[in-house]
């Protein structure tokens, strides 16, 4: 088997720049960005528009037209003041997004994924889907995992899931995997926590913000393991995520 | 005993736009700045003056007079043209830097010390240090540890040596320390390889690097514990790092 690398980065800022190109770009937005997206998806969402400027969100949200889309985001967890939804997966029933297009701006998600332009294929990955993004990633690939981390600096959740990727991806491939020191950390914090991802939401910083505010349930959603097939994707082309269903290719 | 708080930060980009202020801010570059700025001061340098720029270090030389002034530092590992040192320990020997002040550039951690602003003290540690770091410190005081990483992303070796400092500052306070994720990460870091520091550095990105590029008896000195007692402090109004002992305070 060819050797490939599985890159791993902590923040969106240390993913530019790079001179290298990956096949893919996995995000990581645990608590709750990518969760939330995935959970979107499966109420029947058609399609996630990330956008990072509030203004610029609303501004779409109008030339769009304003009865076939939704707004929905966060800043510092809380909902925003005149927006549809937040960013709690729970909220997202298909009774509200089935068929709507979705404008999505969280504090950190959205900004990692259009950060992520330096790729062929740019996956939303969470706890949730995590054996789903792994099968539709062809093998080899040159792998990066951005950790969308919270206010540009680390975050303990997103690393174990990148950390969980890597453990999986390895056990299912038999050639030569390259991981950088951020790889070889979260595979470490993976195996640390394994056995109780709940408890870890709990520890990490953000999930612990998250239970303060009540939002204990989103950190019980984030924490079910494999519960979901959608591989949410960045259509390139087009700048928004659409959902696609992976195919298990071994 | 009050309760503190230690937080760590993988990237000097991280600690820019914090709200806080730390009493103290620890920079950590273990490969190689921190650990030449200690070995330098051993070997009798006066002062040392950190640059990022490159022709700003030879402007600054020339302005202060060529004759008392070692120009030092690195790029990308190796020596720069024209400069008299470059960023291994182990050039640092009295004959070369008794008496002298020496303008220093590296990569990452000039760069690193010179984002450490809004601080009451700022020291510079490794593995060499460590313990006279934790004694020069005031308790209870907010420490944030920055690791100086590799061109912005996150470095292994600065997260173990940053975990390390957490450890033994853990042991010696008995009130209650607050962590952030990357201080719980680099203390399990820190856990996962104390026995064999010399090990973890050989398996780093970096140092694999600096071991390619023939430097291994360079990991071999940043792997000495505490086999020093100096601790470099910036002098704020001055804008250069001078040595001071520790006084242990327990």
């Amino acid at each position: 088997m060819v050797a490939m690398d599985i890159l791993t980065f902590f923040t969106p800022t240390e993913i530019m720049g790079l001179d290298g190109k990956a096949n893919v770009i996995v995000v990581f937005d645990v608590l709750r960005g990518s969760t939330t997206i995935v959970a979107a998806f499966k109420a029947g969402a058609t399609r996630i528009i990330p956008v990072v400027d509030l203004d610029q969100a609303v501004r779409l949200a109008f030339k769009l037209g304003r009865e076939d889309v939704l707004l929905c985001g966060e800043r510092n967890g809380e909902p925003i003041e005149g927006f549809d939804m937040g960013n709690s997966p729970l909220e997202y029933t298909p009774d509200k997004v089935e068929g709507k297009t979705l404008i999505f701006s969280s504090s950190n998600c959205s900004k990692a994924i259009l950060a992520s332009r330096n790729a062929k294929r740019i996956l939303i990955g969470c706890f949730n889907n995590i054996q789903a993004i792994m099968e539709s990633i062809e093998q080899p690939s040159t792998i990066y995992l951005l950790c969308a981390a919270k206010m540009g600096r680390f975050s303990f959740e997103d690393a174990v899931c990148a950390g969980m990727f890597i453990h999986i991806f390895m056990e299912s491939y038999s050639g030569e995997i390259g991981l950088n020191d951020a790889s070889s950390t979260s595979r470490y914090l993976y195996r640390q926590h394994h056995r109780d991802i709940l408890g870890m939401l709990k520890q990490s910083s953000h999930g612990n913000f998250l239970t303060k505010l009540g939002r204990q349930q989103d950190l019980e959603y984030a924490a079910l393991v494999n519960s979901e097939t959608i591989v949410p994707e960045l259509s390139l082309d087009k700048n928004y995520i659409i959902p696609t269903v992976a195919i298990k290719q071994l």
